[in-house]
C-alpha cells in the first residue's frame, strides 16, 4: 500500500474544477455506491484513495475486493481525505477515473437505438438526473449540445447515481449533430414549450431515435428545433409555466421506453 | 417608501434558517419570477423589499404594479439586499410571506381529488421539483410525512418555481394520514422499489387518490406501505438500482393525469 503524496492531493483537488478535469482528462467519484456502480459497469478507476478510519463496513469490504483484484490503492489520512474531498462528510473512498471523450463520428457502431440529446442543460442536478433516467429507460447514448454543464463535475456524477459509468456521453456541435442525424436517418423529436402536439408514440417506433430536451428557461434551442422532425409538449394544467427539465425528460423517456416494451 | 431597518434585516436573515422560519411563521422568496407567480396565485407578500439599482426592467415594472396595488414596499441598498439575500446575485427583489400551516383535518373541503404524499423526501431540489410537477399535473394537495425537508426553505421554493404558492401543503403524522385516508375512503398507491406490479391506471380512476413517493435511499417507509391499497414500481432496465425520487414521482403523476384527461 502506498500513501498519498502532496502532488497527488493537489491533482485530485484540481479535478474539482472544470479546468483541472480538462487538463488532466480525468474526474473524481466519491463514496461506496458510486464506486460499486463504476466497477459493476466495468468502468475501472485509475487510482483509488481510501482512508481507513472513515470507512464503513461496506466500504471496507469494497476496498478488500479491490485489493484482491489488484487495483491501485493509495492510503490517505482522514485529514488528507477531507482536503481532497468535495463532500461534507467523506466515506473515506475517492476514486479517479479517466474521461472517455468520444466524438459523434467514431463512437457509433450501429447498435445505437435511443439517444437523449440535452441542449443547454446547465444545472448539474438536472443533467445528473437526466443521465440516471436515460440509463434506466434504455437510452444508451447521451449527446450534450449548446453550453452544457461539464458532465464529469462531481455534482453531476453524484446526481447520476453512477449512470455516467454506463452511458456513452458525447459533447457535440450542432453541425455534427445535424450531419449525424442525416447520415443515420435518425428521427429527432424535440420537447418544445411552444409546440402544440403531444408525443405521438407511433413516431417513436423507429431506429435510431433522438429525443431532445432543453434548458428550463428557454427550452430546446432554435438550432435543434430547426433540425427536428417533430416538436412536442407535455400536456399539463393551464397557468403552469413549465416543468423541471429533468422531470420532463424523464417522463418522455419513460413513455418511449414503455411503448417499446409493448 | 420606507427604508429597511437593521431589525428587519436581521429578521429576514433569520428566515434563511429552519428555526427562524418556524419562530416567525414566515418564509422568503426572491426574484421576479417567483414574486410574479405568487401574485398570480393570489398568495400576497406581507413585505416586499427592493433595491432600485439591482432591478431589471421586468423587476421595475413589477415593483411599480405592486406600488399601485398598495403593497408594502421597503427600499434597501444593494449592500443591504446582498446581506438579506440567499442567492449569489440578487435581482433586487425579496418578498416575505406568511406560512399557511394547515392540518389534514381542517384543510379538506371535499374538492380534493389528487393528493401527492411525499414520505421522507429530504432533498430540497427533489421536493421542489415534486411540488412543481404536482401543480402541473393537477395534484392540488401535498402531504409531507416522515422527516421531510422544510418546504418553505429557499431552495425548495426556488425549485418549485412558485408551485408552492398554488398548492395546499400539509405536514402530517402517519396516524393522521391513516385516519384521513379511512375517513375519506381514499385509495393509497405507494411507489415501492420492492413491488412487483406496475401502475394499474384503472385503479387510479377513483376519488380521492393518494400517490405516495418515498426517499431515494429507502423508498416509501413501512408505515406508508402498511396503509397502501396498491404497491407499484416503475419498470426500468435491469441493473439500475432506482430512479431519482422527483423523476419517479413526476412520471407517476403524469400517467395519472393523462389517464384522467382521457
Amino acid at each position: 500500500m502506498m500513501s498519498v503524496t502532496q502532488k497527488e492531493q493537489k491533482n485530485v483537488r484540481a479535478l474539482l474544477t472544470v479546468k483541472g478535469r480538462k487538463q488532466q482528462g480525468r474526474f473524481v467519484a466519491e463514496g461506496v455506491r458510486l464506486l460499486e456502480e463504476a466497477i459493476r459497469q466495468n468502468y475501472l478507476p485509475e487510482k483509488l484513495y481510501y482512508s481507513d478510519h472513515l470507512l464503513t463496513e461496506r466500504g471496507r469490504e469494497l476496498i478488500n475486493k479491490c485489493a484482491q483484484a489488484g487495483f491501485r490503492l493509495i492510503e490517505a489520512s482522514a485529514r488528507q481525505m477531507a482536503q481532497m474531498s468535495e463532500v461534507k462528510s467523506s466515506q473515506g473512498l475517492l476514486a479517479v477515473f479517466k474521461r472517455s471523450d468520444q466524438t459523434l463520428g467514431e463512437s457509433f457502431d450501429g447498435s445505437c437505438r435511443r439517444i437523449l440529446l440535452c441542449d443547454n442543460i446547465s444545472d448539474p442536478g438536472n443533467l445528473g438526473t437526466l443521465l440516471r433516467s436515460a440509463r434506466a429507460f434504455g437510452f444508451e447514448t447521451v449527446i450534450l449540445s449548446g453550453r452544457p454543464t461539464d458532465c464529469s463535475a462531481p455534482k453531476v456524477v453524484r446526481a447520476s447515481a453512477g449512470a455516467i459509468f454506463g452511458l456513452k456521453i458525447i459533447p457535440a456541435q450542432y453541425d455534427s449533430i445535424r450531419k449525424f442525424a442525416q447520415l443515420k436517418r435518425a428521427t429527432l423529436i424535440a420537447s418544445d414549450l411552444n409546440a402544440d402536439e403531444s408525443l405521438d408514440l407511433n413516431a417513436t417506433m423507429t431506429d435510431p431515435l433522438i429525443l431532445a430536451v432543453g434548458s428550463e428557461a428557454d427550452g430546446v434551442g432554435p438550432e435543434i428545433v430547426a433540425m427536428s422532425d417533430q416538436r412536442i409538449r407535455i400536456k399539463h394544467e393551464a397557468g403552469v409555466e413549465s416543468l423541471n427539465a429533468a422531470a420532463a425528460g424523464s417522463i418522455l423517456m419513460y413513455m418511449i421506453y414503455s411503448n417499446d416494451r409493448g
